[in-house]
C-alpha cells in the first residue's frame, strides 16, 4: 500500500449512499472519520473501523479531504455554515446531489472561505459503490481532483468534467432525467401487464431484453442532434408513430391504466406532425423542449 | 433446404416494416408474393425475386400463409374486407401494430370466415429484421403457430404467448410503453446537456452507459411489485427521490427547458410520500396508475 492509499478522509452524512462511501473508503485502507446528525448511524462504520467524529468541528479537523453526502443543499449548509472558518485548506468534495446553481453557490462559498471545492454528480446506488458499474461526474477545482484522483476512485470511476462548478449538476440532471424517464417507462409498462394477470417476475425478462434492445436510440438520436437532421435513417416515421402512440393510450384506458405519464408525450407527437414533420424521427420532439433555443438559436 | 423452407408466403403491406419481412423471407429463399396498395413500392422487392401479386385477391390466392403489415387496423380491414370469402383455409398473420380489442376482432372475423388467426407484435425496428435482436410476441391459433413456425423464425425469435387472441397486443402496449418512457428520458436528456454546449455524441457514451446500468430496475421493481412489497431492497427511498425530482425539475426549468414530460412523474411522487409511503421504493407510484385495481383489488 503506498502513501496515496492511507490518505485520511472524512464523511459528512452516513444516509444509504454516505454510508456507502464510508464503507469502501474502510474496505480500502483509509483513516475515515465519520459524521452525522442522528449519531447512531455511524455505529455499524464503527464497528468496521471507522472514527466517529464528536461533531461537525472535529470531523472536519480530521481530514484535508472532506466528503459530504448529506440530503440536499440546504442540509449541507446547515451543516457546514457554522465551521465557515475551519475549512481552509481542505477540499470540500460534495456528492450531494444538486443544481448547477447550487454548485456555483457553494463553489463560491468555499473559495470565501479558503477551501478548495469539487461538485460531483453519483451516478449509482449505494448497492454499487465500490463496483466497475458506478461512476462519479465531477466539476471544479482541478487541483483537488487531481489531489485527490485515487482516493475518489475507491468509490467509483471518476469523470473530470473541467472547472465550472455546475458542469458535473447540468450532466447529472441530465442522465437523471434519462433515467426517471425509463422508470416511467417501466412502471408504466408492469401496470398494464398486471391488468393481464402476468407476474411482473415472468414479464421482466422480456422488457429488460427489449430496452436494452431499444437502447441504440440513444446513439442514433445523438447523431441527429449533431448533425441538425432528423431524417437521418428514420427507421418509423413520426407520422406513423403519431398514429400507433395514440392507439397505445387508448388501449391503456380500455385496460384501465391512467396515461397520465405518457399523455405529455403524446401530444409532442402530434404537434409534430402538425408543424410539417411527419416524414421525420421521434427525435426533432427535443425542439419542443428547447424552447429558448428555438427563440434564440446561439 | 427442407420443404418447410419453401413454405410460400404472402405479405400484404409493403412499408418500412413489411418490405423488411419480405426481404428477409426472400433472403431465406421463400417463394414470396407482395402486395402494396401504392404499387412501386414492390419494385425492389421484385428485383430480388418476389412475384408482385396483381391485386389483393392474387395475393391471398397465392400463399396458405398470408403476413399482414399495414399502419393500422383500419387499413388491415380496407385491405381485407373485400375479400371475405378468399381466405378460407389459410393462416393470417397480422403484424400490424394494434390494440387488444383490434386483435379479439380480426380474430372473430377470421373465424367467421373459416381462416386461422395469429396476432403478432413486432419488437424490433426494421433494420433488425432477420437478426438475433428481433423478436416477435404472437397469440391467437397455435395450430397456424405451430405450421408456421419455421417460417416465421426467419423473420425474428418467435414467443407464443396462448390462444387469447389480444394477449400479444396486451405485450406489446406493455413493452412499448416501456420503450417511449424511456424515449422520452432520452429526449429530456439530450435537451438539458444542450443547454451546456455539451454535443450529443460526446455525451451519449455516459447516457448509454447509465441506462444501462439503471436497467436492474427492470427485475428489482418486478420482485416488489410480486411480493406486494414496496420496501423490499430500497436503495433510494421514495421521500429523498420526491425531494431530489422537485430540486430537477426546478434545475430543468433554470436551464430553459419544459419540464412537461417530467412533470406528471413528480406529482405520482408527491402523492405517494403524502400518502405515507415516503421510505419505500418508486416502484409504489404504480399503485396510482392502476385505479381500477385499487379499487377492485380481485
Ligand atoms: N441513494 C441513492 O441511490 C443516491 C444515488 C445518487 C445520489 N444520491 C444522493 O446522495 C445524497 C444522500 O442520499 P441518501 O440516499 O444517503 O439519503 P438518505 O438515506 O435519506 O440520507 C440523508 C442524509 O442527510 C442527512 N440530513 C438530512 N437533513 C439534514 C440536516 N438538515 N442536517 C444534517 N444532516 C441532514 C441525514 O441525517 P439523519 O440521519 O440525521 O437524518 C442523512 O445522513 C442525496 O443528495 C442523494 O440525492 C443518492
Ligand atoms: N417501423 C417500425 O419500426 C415498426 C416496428 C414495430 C411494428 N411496426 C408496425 O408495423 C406496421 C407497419 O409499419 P411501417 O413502419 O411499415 O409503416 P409505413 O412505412 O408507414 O407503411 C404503412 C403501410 O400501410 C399501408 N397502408 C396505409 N393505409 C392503407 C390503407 N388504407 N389501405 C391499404 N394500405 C394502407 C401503406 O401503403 P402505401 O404505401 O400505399 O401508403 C404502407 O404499405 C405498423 O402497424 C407499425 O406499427 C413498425
Amino acid at each position: 500500500m503506498t502513501d496515496s492509499d492511507r490518505t485520511p478522509v472524512t464523511v459528512l452524512g452516513l444516509g444509504a449512499m454516505g454510508t456507502a462511501l464510508a464503507e469502501a473508503l474502510l474496505a480500502a485502507g483509509h483513516p475515515t472519520t465519520v459524521w452525522n446528525r442522528t449519531r447512531h448511524k455511524a455505529e455499524p462504520l464503527v464497528a468496521r473501523g471507522a472514527r466517529p467524529a464528536t461533531d461537525v468541528a472535529d470531523a472536519i479537523a480530521a481530514s484535508r479531504l472532506v466528503i459530504v453526502c448529506l440530503l440536499d443543499h440546504a442540509s449541507v449548509h446547515a451543516t457546514l455554515d457554522g465551521h465557515a472558518e475551519r475549512v481552509r485548506g481542505r477540499a470540500l468534495v460534495n456528492l450531494t446531489s444538486g443544481t448547477p446553481a447550487q454548485a456555483e453557490e457553494l463553489a463560491a462559498w468555499a473559495a470565501a472561505h479558503g477551501a478548495d471545492h469539487l461538485d460531483g454528480g453519483i451516478m449509482a446506488v449505494p448497492t454499487m459503490i465500490g463496483s466497475r458499474e458506478a461512476f462519479v461526474l465531477y466539476s471544479g477545482s482541478r487541483h483537488a481532483f487531481q489531489d485527490h484522483r485515487a482516493v475518489l476512485e475507491v468509490l467509483a470511476e471518476t469523470h473530470y468534467l473541467g472547472e465550472e462548478p455546475g458542469r458535473a449538476a447540468v450532466h447529472d440532471v441530465a442522465l437523471l432525467s434519462g433515467m426517471y424517464g425509463m422508470f416511467m417507462g417501466v412502471l408504466q409498462s408492469f401496470a398494464v401487464i398486471r391488468t393481464e394477470g402476468v407476474p411482473a417476475t415472468t414479464f421482466a425478462p422480456l422488457l429488460g431484453r427489449w430496452l436494452s434492445a431499444m437502447a441504440g436510440f440513444v446513439d442514433g438520436a445523438a447523431r441527429q442532434i449533431d448533425e441538425g437532421d432528423y431524417t437521418l435513417d428514420v427507421s418509423s416515421s413520426l407520422a406513423m408513430q403519431a398514429g400507433a402512440f395514440a392507439e397505445l393510450l387508448h388501449a391503456t384506458e380500455e385496460r384501465g391504466i391512467s396515461t397520465r405519464l405518457l399523455a405529455p408525450l403524446g401530444r409532442l407527437l402530434d404537434r409534430r406532425v402538425a408543424d410539417g414533420h411527419g416524414d421525420e424521427d421521434i427525435t426533432g420532439v427535443l425542439e419542443l423542449l428547447t424552447l429558448d433555443h428555438r427563440k434564440d438559436p446561439s
